[in-house]
């Protein structure tokens, strides 16, 4: 599979992501970046941003960038640090690789608002497993 | 606010529990307990529950535990281990005070199947202010 | 190996902990303890003691815990909040089993002082290899 | 404190780092380098670099990074993911600022061996107190 079509299958399969309104706008080799508009649907009891909605954001972006090799990989550990609350309007989650071996990938994913803020960092560990992303599509 | 009202109050207010159909079962002094049915909206591209999903089920747990106690907490940071894959049947997460002082308060929340298999176990730091949950009820 | 081989493995070959006079009290099945009194040469800039001093006393008690069954295990991740200073005296590290799987165990840490109040919670995520500890005792 | 007088602080007064022969090589605004020789005393049970000494080298570098602003910080949090073990040989860690508010502050920490390879990722969280590192000094 190549990057596209890792974006396609994960724009397609990910269905969490479908039901938050998570558009995966790139995917690149070790790396991805979503969107989410926030709804009312999104907010927690204080009225912003719910952290699992936040999380779900940066953990699509994840699970695009450590899947962009082939290899399927799933989360092993993943640590959050929410930085500043958002309410409304649009946010973005960039994962970027740290490190590859071959069972471990380490991610870091930076979550900003529209006006480049920091909303939340999030640093993931997947562990690899030995089938390949184009056996999952089959 | 007393626990009852402080499990009404995020029964309501928390929009994105609604929208996954998590269910707050049970709030107490420094705890709380969730649950939540897997459906074919929860799953992510591998086919089984997402990880943004078992995080939310388990921050929910998270949120009425650490504001239990009346003062509105917000999570500052939180970190999970995926330990164990989950595709469908009912999940619960239950949440446990380990320490709380002014400013801080520490949960660990278990994420388990219906047979007890432990899916998932989430750490979350809350910050306390000092406002009160009844001043956002109104 | 059975836990009391176990104790005496690390508490001969785990030369960190004896640089900083760590000691391990007791190992079970899947669980450990240590203590550390705080010495001038644990402490950090602030003049408390130092989150190295005290992730590795918990470290200690995860590590002979995670390899109690007798299989070399490493850690994957770590994730440790700090709920109240500590100047002196003792401190404990009691690290319990939270799941085990064939590749993977999940352990958590409660560090606490004397007087039992929590210092630090940690969480441990540990990777389980294939080889038996007494193949590193040789 | 300017930057020059930061880093001569904590080199004098971060004891932990002193027994364990960590060097801080700079101090910047939001960020800091240190350095360790791995030696025999810094080793874990499976005769590589202690998780604890590496947090430790890690958690320097964090402390000089959050403190440079001349405001005392302290770790709330922090989350280590260990990627590929280390015998020998030189480590550094370089910690850099992902985000600042007037509460928090989140800093990325890399630590690499002498070849480049990524050793460590760790991820922290400061609460910045309202007073100056310069109280501290005197």
């Amino acid at each position: 599979m190549n990057h596209e079509e890792v974006k396609a299958f994960f724009s397609e399969n990910d269905k969490l992501g479908r039901l938050l309104d998570i558009k995966l706008l790139e995917v690149g080799a070790g790396r991805a970046k979503t969107t989410m508009e926030i709804k009312p649907e999104h907010l927690n009891g204080a009225g912003i941003a719910h952290g699992g909605a936040i999380f779900t954001l940066a953990d699509v972006a994840f699970a695009a960038a450590c899947n962009s090799h082939g290899q399927i990989s799933l989360a092993a550990n993943a640590n959050i640090s929410f930085l500043r609350p958002a309410g409304k309007g649009a946010l973005y989650a960039e994962a970027e690789e740290i490190s590859l071996s071959r069972k471990l990938g380490n991610y870091s994913i930076r979550v900003t608002d529209s006006q480049g803020n920091m909303i939340a960092f999030f640093q993931g560990l997947a562990y690899r497993k030995e089938a390949s992303l184009e056996s999952l599509a089959n």
